[in-house]
């Protein structure tokens, strides 16, 4: 699954390039599109009052600056971890230059009951999208 | 000049719907790929340290709350006000129905010398893409 | 009633200078800051789902850039415009010179019921901190 | 070296928590807190022409969810790493409860000379504040 993005002004900080909270948002979106392309309903996934799968743990190493005007494709590669967990990974590259890595990222997410806030099993629509994400591969 | 988007999870807010001040930054969005669609290069654009174009006013007025995965369209007219200063309006609809406006917003935007912080005239690049604009409505 | 903040390098963009709409937020949060001095709950506040108030109107007018680092000071006045309305004045001023405004924006805000989306009179907390206010100026 | 927040309206996203990436940009506004308090200027700091410190790692790992209007306390411990690169470690908790950790993260630290993007001895304003550091621990 790939995703692609020009770089924002809003997405820049006062040194000039990329604020390095801001490519992780950009992350983030490539997951909400790949969500959207599997056909879940983004307005209803992250409202629902039953199940919420937040983001536990993420991390992201940087190897190039990026600039306003940049364009960048995301590669997007989910795991399912177990029952109740999977994990994304992403690498960053200039849209025309797959060869050297802007950055990698990772995200944790875990399903759960909001209202107790205890684990509860990923959602069939999610264990769906990952198993055919690793199919596509 | 028109741009379309899908609705970002991180836009939204814990009342559920867009927040409102990232209406503007998408607004932003549209007037950088209406730049970059004209030729002039953003990364310089921005950081230029012999022209600075920063915004001296915004307004925008909501209709409709918008929602993550909600796909927009955003119809973009500059004018140039004068030979140091130009305006952009901005109408905001669902991608698929321009019958109904989800908000519009205005951005005015003037030309200085960012040493001094004195006007200065429009740079020639910004004045041949507000006169296109014009013969292209 | 006022509230003071330092500028955030997530505030600034590549220009240099705080992002113009990065100036609103800012103007949001000595709203939020109001509210919590007010005794009013934020959580439960902006979640409801009996009431909403969203931003209906927005304007802002820059003066002076802002970098990181800088302290600003905001000054806030609500202003109830009828039953169902209110709007806030905002004044931007460096924190240790109130002769310079720097900004100045206004946001207006309008109570509805979220689940059929019609005007509702404003909820009886908001309207006694419009009476504080007012009576505080 | 604490630092105190209120969490914002804007740090919040449609599930009605904070974003996970807005709280990695309040760990960064620990962090220049600290910078400003050990008398570095942060609006030449971050736009150096000579020198710069981008972040080449940053992860974070989060407990427990984050509301609007909750009041949090991060704790700050900068490690020099070598010549060229420091480390911060932030500990997230609510103000008045210490014993609860909310979320923990890391931000990697390298000087560069931006010109060439070579890496270059950190500079002794931040060398002085890594020792000071660590003598107030």
């Amino acid at each position: 699954m790939t995703y692609c993005r020009t770089i924002h002004f809003s997405d820049t900080d006062a040194a000039g390039v990329v604020y390095f909270a801001a490519l992780l948002s950009i992350c983030h979106e490539a997951y909400e599109n790949a969500l959207q392309v599997a056909g879940i309903d983004l307005k209803t996934f992250f409202k629902s009052s039953n199940i919420a799968i937040p983001i536990i743990h993420a991390d992201i190493d940087f190897y190039q600056p990026l600039f306003c005007g940049d364009h960048i494709q995301i590669n997007l590669t989910p795991i399912q971890s177990n029952e109740t967990e999977f994990e994304i990974n992403y690498q960053i590259f200039y849209e025309n230059n797959l060869d050297k890595l802007i950055a990698k990222a990772i995200t944790k997410h875990v399903s759960i009951n909001p209202k107790i806030r205890k684990r509860s099993p990923l959602p069939s629509s999610i264990i769906r999208w990952l198993q055919s994400s690793r199919e596509n591969k």
